[in-house]
C-alpha cells in the first residue's frame, strides 16, 4: 500500500535534525515507495496546507552535514493551547480539532514528530484525537527519559568542550579564573560532562545547589598547591544554595543575583570578591546548538529516522524511537515524558569528577 | 595503606590514552594518596628499570586534550615472546619470570594494563603469574567484547567523517568516484558508521564479502538517478567475495589484487573499468590514530582511568572496565578476549546503512 | 661572541605568541649558539630575578600548536607608571632606572619585547633609556601601523567565522535576527573580515557610526525578497550614530545604551522594537584569543620569531618585525605605534562587503 | 546597459570557487542589475548550451561555506585542443571558432574565467579570438606569479598542518619517523609553509633537490638529542639529487623510486634502511583539496569575485584579480601565466625554516 506520512521538527533547533529527516525521507521512498509530507516549522505548519511540501530524495541531498533544520521550527504552535487573535486580544485557545482535521485533508495516515519533552506531550494529544504518531527524541540537554542520550547532545559538548580549551590558553596565560556558562535549565548534563572532558576544576549544576564558599576554598587551594589559574564551568541553571534560580534578563528587586544577567557573571562577582585574583565570565549560549553534527550525532540522528519509519511500517503509534547502549529501540512516548532524566548527585558522572579532582559545588 | 601502582600503556597508539592515564593518577593520588609509576613503552619497560617513573599531578598537567599516550607504547615487548639475542641470532623467549620479578621489585602492587585484544591477553598470563593487573579496554577499531565502545574509535569517526566531508565536495564538482580506505582489519566498525555519518554510497567490510558487480551496478543506479558522483567507504580488510583478504605491501602473485597496495586501489581499479567514470582512491592510514581526543573519548578515558583505579582499590583484580549504556561496568578480562566484536551482517547498523540506499557490498 | 638575550610577553594573550618564542629560542640557540632568558608574565617579571628562567629547546618543544604564552602575560606592569604601595596608599611611580638596572644585571644585552600599541610603547621609552631592544608586533584586532596583519588576527576570524556559521543553522531554523559582538574597540577589522566570510547581513564597526533605521531597513528588505532570517555582526566599539560609545558594564543614567551590557544587546532591542521579528544577541568574547594558532599564525609567528633575531644579530634596536605581503621586514617602532591603523570607509574591503549586499550600517 | 556576464571554474576544485561565484552574482545583480550565466565543467561547459544556466541570488544561498564548486570544473575541455570523434578515433582538434560562435549565441558579453595557469592560457587565447574576458587566478599550489596568494591555499595547508598535527601523536607516542607526502608538483610552499606550522624536522621541496644522506644524518643528530621521533614533509614533486622525479603509479624500470608510488614511500624505504627506527609513510592526497574554505579563503574568493565583476564593469579585460598585501589589485593575465612561481632556495621561507631548525633537504 502507498503510503503519505508526515513529518514535523519542533521545539528548538539541535545538530542532527537534519539526519533525521533525511533517514525518514530515504528508508520511506527508497525502500518502501511511500511519500513524505515535510511539514515546516513544528505544529505550527500542521495548520496551514501551504506550509507543507513533498520531500522528494533531491530535498534531502547534502543535508546531512548541515545544522538546523530543514523544514524550520518553532517553539510555539501548540494546538491545545493555540494564540487566537478575537477582537484585538490574543486569546489561548484549543485549536486541536481544526489541526486534526487537516493532517487527515493532507491525506497524511502517520506522523513522525521529532521533538522534546514540550513537543512530545503535544503529539501524545493528538494521538488520543486519533492522529497515528511516531516520535523521536531531541533535547541538546540530553534530559529525556527512556534513551540514553539523543542526537545534538554530543555536538553541543563538543562545542562546549572546545571552548573550554580556548579558555584554557587566556587563563593560564593571565592567570586568571575563568568562567563559562552553557545550556542546561533543569539538567546538568552538559557542564558536568564538558567539565570532564575540558579540564574544569569546578562544576555547577542546577542538581547540586553550590555553596560559593565551598567554590572559593577549591579555588584557592589549586593556587596554593601552585596552579595560577582555573577554569569554572556553570549550567545556566546552576544556583547557590538557599538562593533562587538565577533567570537571566528577568530582574527582580527580591534577588541580586538576577539583575546581573545569569549564573555566570554572579559567579565572577562573588569569586572576584573573595579571592584577590582576575576574574571573568562568559556565556556560550546560541553557539551551543549550531554547526555540523559530530558523526555521532549524524550516525544517531539517521537511525532513529530509520527507525521511526520501521515503527510506521509496524503501526507501533505511540512509541518513539531511543538509544539503549548501541541499540536503537522502541518506547511508549508517554512513559518517556513523565519526567525529567536529571543528574544523579550520587551517580557515577558526578562521581567520576569529584575523583578527578573536579569540585562539584559542594564540600 | 600507602599502594603503589603502575601503569603501562601497550599497542597502537589511539585518541583518549592521556586521559586514561590523567585520570589513574588523579582519582589514585588526589582521593588515595597512592603513588603511580608510569611505564614507558608498553610491556618493553617493565623490563628495565630506567624506563619507569612516578607520576606526580604535575606530569598529567594540560595532557587530557593531547592525542597520542606520554608514555609511549609498543607493538613489541609481549615478555613470553621476547626476541632475545643470542650468539648473533634472535630467539623469542620466555622472559615471563624476569618481567614479575622486575614488578615486584619496583614495588608496585598492582597494574593497569591499558590496550587491545594482543596487550590484554598479556595482561591475563601475568595475571596468572601473580601478578594483580586491572584493565583498561583500547581499540581504535572497536572490536572488543564486553564494552559497547571503547575511548579513541569516536576520534577516529570524526576524523574519517570529516574526511569524507572533504571529498564529497571534490567528488561532486569533478564527477567522480572516490574511494576512501579506513582502518578495520577484522571488524567494519570504522567503515560503517563513518560512511553512515559522511554520506557514503557504498560500504565495504571485512564481515560482508562484497561482489564487485553489485558496486558497480549500485553506482550506476545513482548514475541514472542523476547522481553524477559517488563515495566508497572501504575498511582495509574488505575483500572481494571468493577472493583472498588484501594485504597492503606484501604483495604475492598468487593474488593480483594485493599488488595494488590495498583494497581501494583495487576497487578504484576495477570500477575504473566497468563503469566509464573518473574514480580515485585515497588511504585515510594513521591520520585516524592521531589529533586530539573527542570530548566523548576524553571523558570516557577519564571515567576509565578513574573506574580502573576502583577496580584496584575494591581488589577486583583480572578485571577491566567498560561501557554499558551510559554506565561504567567491569567485566573478566578473559571474557572479553575471547573472541572480536565484529559486525552482525543482519545487525541494526548495516539494516540502517540499508534503509538509507547505501550498498554494503552485497546484493 | 656568546650572546644572551630576553624575550617577553605583554598585553592580552593572542594565538601565535608561543610560535614567537620557540622561534626565537630556536633560532638563537640551534644557529647562533646564543643564550635566551624567558621574561614571566610580560614588563612585570622585569622586576624580580626569580621571574626569569633561562629557555632551552626542551622548554619549546611541543608548544608550537598550543594558544596562549608560556611566559605568562600582564596588562600592568608599566615600569614607568607602576603601583607602588606607600603607606597603605597605592601610588604610580616610575620604576624604570630599577628595570633598567635589574636587565643589565640579569646579563641581558639585548630583549625582545612581542607586544601591541601598550607594550611597544613602553619598550620604546626603555629604549630611550638605553635598553637595546627589537619589538615584534602582536594584536588580535589587527589595528598595528606598519604591517599588513599579525598573528593571532587569522585566528580569532577563523574562531568568529565559524560562530557566524553555527549561528546560521539556529537563525534560519528559528527564522531569527541573530546578533553576534566581536573583539575591535577602535578598529572593526574582525566584525568586517568574519561578517564577509561568514555571510552577515549587516556589520557595523567604530569607524562607520551606524544609524539604526538604516540597519532596520537592509533587515527589512531581505525578509520581503524572502529571507527568514539575518545575521548582524558587530565589533564592541560599534555605535550609533549621534550616540556616544557603548562600554560594556560601566554604565551611566545618562546613555540608555551602556546599561544593557554592550552593543550586541543594544541592537537586538532597537530592532525587536522596529521588526517583528525573534531577536537574540550573543558576546564571542574571550573565545577569540584562545584555541590553537591556525597555520597562518604559526607560521607568521614563527617567522617573526626568526626575524626578531636577525634583528638582534644585526643589532637593528628599536625597529619592530612586520609582514608586507608574504615578507618579512622590519620597521622603526615609533613610526608604528604614532596612530592605530583603522578601517577606511571608503576603502576596499568596505567597498567589497558592500558589493556582497551587505549593509555596513550605513545608507 | 543590462549586461550579461558568465563564469566558469575550470581545472582542479579548490576551497573559495564558491565563495568567487558568489562574489561575482552578489555584485553583478545587486548592485548592477546584471545577469549572470553559469557555465558548467570548466570550458567544457561552452559547447552545449544545456550546461549553462541562468544564476540568481538563491543559487548562491548558503555556498559560501561549501567546498568545490556549484558549477562544476574539469580538467578537459580545452577548444584548442579538443578530442573529437571521427571514425572511431579520438583526434585532438581545435574547435575553439564553434566555441566563440557558443558564447556570442548565448548573449554573453563578457566572461570570468577562474582557474589556473592551464584555464588562464585558453582564457587568454579565446580573449585573442575577441571574448572579452577576465581572470580569477585559482591553484591550490600557490605556484600562480603576480598575486602574494590564491583562495584555496590557506585551507590546504590547514588541512596539512592538522594532519601534521595528528602525526606528532602517534609519531611521538611509537617513536617512529612519519613522512607526510603532500601536493606541489614543480612548487614547494605546501610543503614548506606546512611544514613550519606543524612543526616537521625535515621538508623536502622540488625547488632544492635533497640528499638522503643529509636527511639521514638531521634525523639520527635529532635521537642524539634525545628526540625520538622525527617529521618529514614532502611535496609529491620532490625528488633525490641526481634522481629523476618520482612521479606515482607511472613505473618505469629504469627508474626504481618510481616502482613505489611516490615520494614519500621512496623516502620511507631509503630511511628504514639507513636508520634503526620505525618508518610510516602517508599521502594526504584528496583531502587538500577539499573541506570548507577557511575565513581568509572566503573572504579573499569573495573579494576576487568582486573584483572580477568590477573589472568588466571597466571594460579591462584580459586582466585578472590578484592580491598584493591587503589589496586587491589587477595584472594582465599574460603576465600572470608566463611561468610559475617557485620556491626561491635562498628565499626568506627556506631561510626561516632552517633557522627553526628545519633540514630542507641540503646540507
Amino acid at each position: 500500500m502507498k503510503r503519505r506520512i508526515g513529518i514535523l521538527t519542533g521545539g528548538g533547533d539541535c545538530p542532527g535534525l537534519n539526519a533525521v529527516i533525511r533517514g525518514v525521507v530515504k528508508s520511506a521512498i527508497i525502500r518502501r515507495g511511500w511519500e513524505v509530507v515535510g511539514i515546516e516549522d513544528g505544529f505550527d505548519g500542521l495548520l496551514k496546507t501551504d506550509r507543507t511540501r513533498l520531500l522528494g530524495l533531491g530535498d534531502v541531498r547534502g543535508i546531512l552535514p548541515r545544522g538546523g533544520t530543514i523544514l524550520g521550527t518553532s517553539n510555539r504552535g501548540n494546538p491545545f493551547c493555540y494564540p487566537v487573535e478575537n477582537n484585538g486580544k490574543t486569546i489561548l485557545t484549543d485549536i486541536s480539532d481544526q489541526v486534526v482535521d487537516s493532517i487527515r485533508k493532507m491525506g497524511i495516515d502517520a506522523l513522525v514528530a521529532v521533538g522534546g519533552d514540550g513537543s512530545l506531550k503535544i503529539a501524545l494529544e493528538l494521538m488520543r484525537k486519533g492522529v497515528p504518531i511516531v516520535g523521536v527524541p531531541k533535547t541538546i540537554d540530553n534530559d529525556l527519559m527512556e534513551t540514553d542520550v539523543t542526537f545534538g547532545y554530543n555536538t553541543a559538548l563538543e562545542t562546549a568542550t572546545d571552548a573550554l580549551d580556548k579558555l584554557h590558553s587566556t587563563a593560564e596565560s593571565h592567570h586568571r579564573v575563568m568562567i563559562m556558562e552553557v545550556m542546561g535549565r533543569y539538567a546538568g548534563w552538559i557542564a558536568l560532562e564538558s567539565g570532564i572532558s575540558g579540564g574544569a576544576d569546578v562544576i555547577l549544576i542546577p542538581e547540586i545547589p553550590f555553596d560559593i564558599q565551598s567554590v572559593c576554598r577549591a579555588i584557592d587551594e589549586r593556587c596554593r598547591r601552585g596552579n595560577t589559574f582555573s577554569i569554572v564551568v556553570a549550567a545556566e541553571g546552576a544556583y547557590p544554595r538557599g538562593g533562587g534560580r538565577v533567570v537571566r534578563r528577568e530582574a527582580s528587586e527580591a534577588n541580586p543575583v538576577e539583575r546581573l544577567g545569569g549564573i555566570g557573571e554572579y559567579v565572577a562577582r562573588e569569586l572576584t570578591s573573595c579571592l584577590k585574583m582576575d576574574t571573568r565570565s562568559m556565556v556560550l549560549g546560541h553557539l551551543q546548538r549550531g554547526g555540523s553534527p559530530s558523526t555521532f550525532d549524524r550516525c544517531l540522528g539517521s537511525r532513529f529516522g530509520v527507525g521511526a519509519v520501521e515503527l510506521i511500517d509496524k503501526e507501533r503509534y505511540g512509541e518513539m524511537v531511543c538509544l539503549r547502549g548501541r541499540d536503537i529501540r522502541s518506547v511508549s512516548i508517554e512513559k518517556a515524558v513523565r519526567r525529567l532524566k536529571l543528574v544523579n548527585p550520587r551517580g557515577q558522572m558526578v562521581y567520576a569528577a569529584e575523583e578527578l579532582g573536579i569540585a562539584v559545588g559542594r564540600r
